[in-house]
């Protein structure tokens, strides 16, 4: 079934973005992809992401008649110990224990969705581990989401505290060159959702979270989630290479192997998205791509 | 304020044991850390179990005006590279939101709950990983509940068939003493539960399951599940000290690591417990002592 006769309501605004949307998810990927490589060639390695796309069942739990797949790529190097980057395009139908879930899918259960998703394990307990996402969802509503956010090894050290201003300072500029009131909402709503309530602590430094995004101006929202995009580019590269340099002891690292365990609980007991994916038949393997090469719950 | 005065209903059988259940736990905790201790010393370590007593908070999640609390015993040996104990003895009364999901909670919200706990992470990837519990309920109903499941690192090995028939064994001798319904109900309840949909696959070789028990005659199940206790206590360390002495490779190692991030995926996607006790305001150290010391998903 080709992806354009999956919703007939021509009128409605994301129906025309498909295409680029998708591209662009993927082109940033690329450009992830490669600034990634850069900085393990930097430091000698000749680490490599390596590609592996997948198809989506035509049948699974939560959807039925589904469409589309995606490429997980993952790099395992010298500086990024574990990092993945997973685009996808999927479209199908909600089953009904969905559709009350989804805004627009009450009326019509069809649906499209694209989107990057992204977390990167450091080797060096200095350099902070990072998720970001964006995506673009049509049922018969459309509209984006998504968001980054930081996690430092040590929350309080004055390192991580300035390589948490850079990357929202980059965040925040690509949020008021399109509404002032973007940055404080999005950032306030990035410190609810990554918290752990049976730890009673945030998962990190926190960063901007956004969902349902349609601000009535399809191609203003495309261009704020490219510009987000952007400044995760610009900041979590810069973020690396300021923090590479730096020697860690062993108790470092076996710290920063116990605060990955808070990672592991927050994606598997609280992660809306993880959870929805695991439950709808997504595939396992691009979804738990999150998890930690190495953890310890000592 | 006394235990004994939480729930009027004299008659209720569960209300004598008490006391008995309690002790109980308390005993077999006793039992099998002196067995684990042992297995320790015969291989030369001086790995002993610490212990460390927790009080249940006044007010939690889940509940209002908790009493009680438990003691953690963990030990960190050369042979149990992480095993933890926990037996606990709260009282108090479920929050509206829980009532409907307990046995006898409608009808007054007061509850009872007595149990030990326990998961070993050994050492060796050729030693199986273990979960025992038991407990008993009691609200306007009383009941117990409880069972183990063992968890080979390689489920179709030969050796791995042995242990978990061992394992199997005991268990049913232990069921067929007292009604010979109970093991294949119990076993096929344990296949059912300890099984990873996202996965599809079991968590391991199995054991029994069983909650709500209440046949009529409270002795005679207070019996039942003190002798599937005395079942671990004889089958566990049996099947430890029949595979200690066996070499293993690095890429066994590697393996075992790997499959206890199913384990890890299994207790915070799946497990009932662990959410029910991190959602109503449980102790999270004596909850999230069941996650392994090591741990990768590469």
């Amino acid at each position: 079934m080709p992806q354009s006769s999956v919703l007939p309501q021509v009128l409605l605004p994301h129906e025309h973005l498909k295409p680029r949307a998708q591209a662009w998810f993927e082109s940033l990927r690329d450009q992830v992809c490669t600034a990634f490589e850069a900085i393990e060639a930097e430091a000698g390695s000749t680490a490599r992401f390596e590609r592996k796309p997948w198809d989506r069942p035509n049948e699974s739990g939560g959807d039925t008649g589904l469409g589309g797949g995606g490429v997980i790529s993952l790099m395992r190097g010298r500086i990024f110990e574990k990092v993945g980057v997973n685009v996808s395009t999927v479209w199908g139908e909600f089953s009904p224990e969905f559709r009350g879930q989804i805004p627009g899918a009450a009326e019509d259960p069809r649906f499209w969705a694209s989107g990057i998703s992204l977390v990167a394990h450091m080797a060096s307990p200095r350099v902070p581990a990072v998720h970001f996402n964006t995506r673009m969802l049509v049922t018969t509503k459309g509209w984006f989401g998504g968001g980054g956010d930081l996690t430092p090894m040590r929350l309080d050290a004055p390192e991580a505290q300035a390589d948490a201003a850079g990357f929202h300072a980059a965040l925040q500029a690509a949020c008021d060159r399109h509404d002032p009131t973007y940055y404080p909402k999005f950032k306030e709503w990035c410190d609810r959702y990554f918290f752990l309530p049976h730890r009673n602590e945030p998962r990190g430094a926190g960063g901007i979270f956004f969902d349902h995004l349609f601000s009535g101006d399809v191609e203003a929202d495309f261009g704020f989630v490219q510009d987000v995009g952007l400044a995760f580019l610009e900041s979590y590269p810069a973020i690396v290479r300021n923090r590479l340099g730096e020697a860690w002891t062993a108790e470092e690292r076996a710290h920063q192997l116990e605060r990955r365990g808070r990672y592991v609980e927050f994606n598997l007991i609280h992660d809306r998205g993880t959870l929805f994916g695991l439950k709808t038949g997504g595939n396992v393997e691009a979804i738990l791509m999150s998890l930690p090469p190495e953890v310890r719950w000592p």
